[in-house]
């Protein structure tokens, strides 16, 4: 399979900001420094950013760039709101701008003050694309995320036998990985044990089977390849993207399988997209808002089969020791929730072999995914 | 200059309801029969549309259009939130997709009670986007549309000698299209006495300056240029496409200059990537909110020179019988406010010959426009 994007786009800045609980700034300022820092990564200037692809929740809007950094001609602006496969989603849109020639440097910022602002779940009833959601599942009471996703992971238990033990590795293996780096909010590690004993918050889903709340914000700047080439750090090529939505509806118990994510959808298109297999992949950052949903988006990405997740978790290491080391910055479990962006951040730094201690050695092709809103998927496959 | 989007991506279908006061019918409901329409114009099943952007307000999301069209696999799903040159930036969104291999079928649905619904004004207040008028004009008891509008006129007027009747014989125009069409709201033509004398809204603008409240829905299909080619209805090409954002801030009295919108940033990369001079331009379907808006983008986009929008409306038809008809089938002001949608539809028809009695004579390249949140422009060059 020829890889159809062949470095038309890649990744030429990253920026993160500190990731803390309890930030102090506002969520626009925490987008405005990632970004400054991706564009600096990217030697770069403010001015020379002529797309912006904000989070769609408008915590920053196109303006507030322009404002800030004096953009004389923004050419492109658009949300996309899938929730956490909202930062891929955005990539693929970059990618489209960028090859059809509208825009030359596309600025893809989140910022959130999780912890010290609104939580996740606040704002899920608010939001238009949760309205089967709405009608089925709030009216028992459903409304946190935490509710809504124990229900999926309970069914996948139930039909395929999978164990709550299947998704503390999960857990343990990624907590491993965030005591290696210094940016993040988890820093002792977690046994099993911990994990298993840890309280029950939505049946069949623990504490530690859930993401972090947490403030912070990360950043990325999409270029051509061919400008990426002559900027100041090594391009990271986007080899093949996309996004995917569930089987309708997207209320999660009226879906014809509660097993399946978006991700099913798009993982074979931005593997066919790039034009390379499973066995490539030397190091993945899966979205994880829950234990569960790492598990399930194995099986979806196509790791192993559906229902063998768990045999897969349990037979396999996702550590640094083993075939594909997965979310070497800590995720969203044990690092901090910046809605998958930190996720792409780290398998840019990755590609790079800019990643500290959790580097993964000879680290080529890597795969990173998104996933929100009850079962949009998003896959990126990029390599430096 | 050469057309480097040349046949990439084409308008391949096109659909509106019955516009009227008091639809009867869901904000979604408008959406869904309007984009049957287009889909069955192209000659296409709903099925076979893989990428949707929905209008950013969220009264429909891709969710909708998944499931009451049977959607197996949704491959793009974005936002344009511009406001009123949301359709445009939504027509480059699809662009971007369409060349850059991510879908094959976009669609770009409207649907809005406008009347028996929520009126634009009463959304104004809750759009990130308006930040900083909500800092620097709202507390002043500048709430409205009209209100905002007015100032911009105003300052039009004093700096350029700019006069009512200039409006006037806009609303003029705009009107006597409008009642060569069967599907429109104001059926009966309008005098410049009567434009003159109608009552005061904001001053300077009166009712006449302003456009309507209406309910309806209105859609087309974006697919590339080989697809449409294969497909039932003729395939409307577009040639140059862009968004432009203002001057920062977008507040409007402290921006460095009222009277320019970021029409004039898109207008010169739409001519440019289409190749073609302000000569060759046949018809133009120009965003109507208000008159003024009419005249300021038509001196941004360089139909004359800033500052010669009084007289070039003066001494220029812009009717059936002068060299660039504008607004042919009634615009915002005469026929529905479809936030510009009905622009987009009523240029494909033009361009395929099928406009009825408002058809432009041999309309081989047309120009449409969309405007928004107080400075934002679209612009598209397009030819059958």
């Amino acid at each position: 399979m020829p890889n159809i994007l062949f470095e038309k786009c890649a990744i030429s800045g990253i920026g993160e900001t500190a990731y803390v609980r309890g930030s102090g700034k506002s969520e626009t300022a925490l987008q405005m420094e990632a970004s400054l820092r991706a564009i600096a990564d990217a030697g770069l200037s403010p001015k020379d950013i002529d797309g912006v692809i904000p989070y769609a929740t408008g915590s920053a809007v196109a303006e507030d760039f322009i404002t800030n950094f004096g953009i004389a001609d923004l050419r492109l602006s658009a949300t996309t709101p899938l929730g956490g496969a909202g930062c891929i989603a955005a990539v693929q849109n970059a990618v489209g701008a960028i090859v059809a020639g509208i825009a030359n440097h596309v600025l893809i910022p989140i910022g959130r003050n999780g912890y010290s602002g609104a939580r996740i779940g606040s704002r899920v009833q608010q939001l238009p694309q949760f309205r089967t959601v709405g009608e089925f599942e709030m009216p028992l009471g459903q409304i946190a995320p935490v509710q809504l996703y124990a229900q999926m992971a309970r069914r996948h238990m139930e039909t395929f036998g999978t164990k709550s033990e299947h998704f503390g590795k999960i857990a343990v293996t990624i907590r491993e990985h965030a005591t290696m780096n210094e940016n993040t909010l988890m820093t002792e590690p977690l046994t099993l044990e911990q994990h298993q004993n840890s309280r029950m918050i939505s049946d069949p889903l623990r504490l530690f089977d859930c993401c972090l709340e947490s403030d912070g914000g990360a950043a990325i700047v999409i270029s051509s390849g061919e400008r990426a080439r002559d900027l100041k750090s090594k391009p990271v090529y986007i080899m093949g993207i996309a996004e995917g939505h569930p089987d309708s509806p997207s209320a999660i118990t009226q879906r014809p399988d509660m097993t399946t994510l978006g991700t099913a959808k798009a993982a074979p298109r931005a593997f066919g997209m790039a034009g390379v297999d499973h066995k490539d992949i030397d190091v993945a950052e899966i979205y994880d808002c829950f234990t569960y949903i790492v598990l399930c988006q194995l099986e979806d990405l196509g790791f192993c089969k559906k229902g063998e997740g768990g045999d897969f978790v349990a037979s396999t290491s996702l550590g640094l020791d083993g075939p594909m080391p997965i979310n070497t910055h800590g995720g969203l479990l044990s690092q901090a929730h910046i809605i998958g962006m930190n996720h792409i951040v780290e398998l840019a730094k990755q590609l790079r072999g800019e990643a500290g201690k959790a580097q993964v050695r000879d680290a080529k092709i890597g795969l990173v995914t998104g996933y929100g809103d009850m079962g949009d998927g998003g896959v990126a496959i990029m390599r430096a």
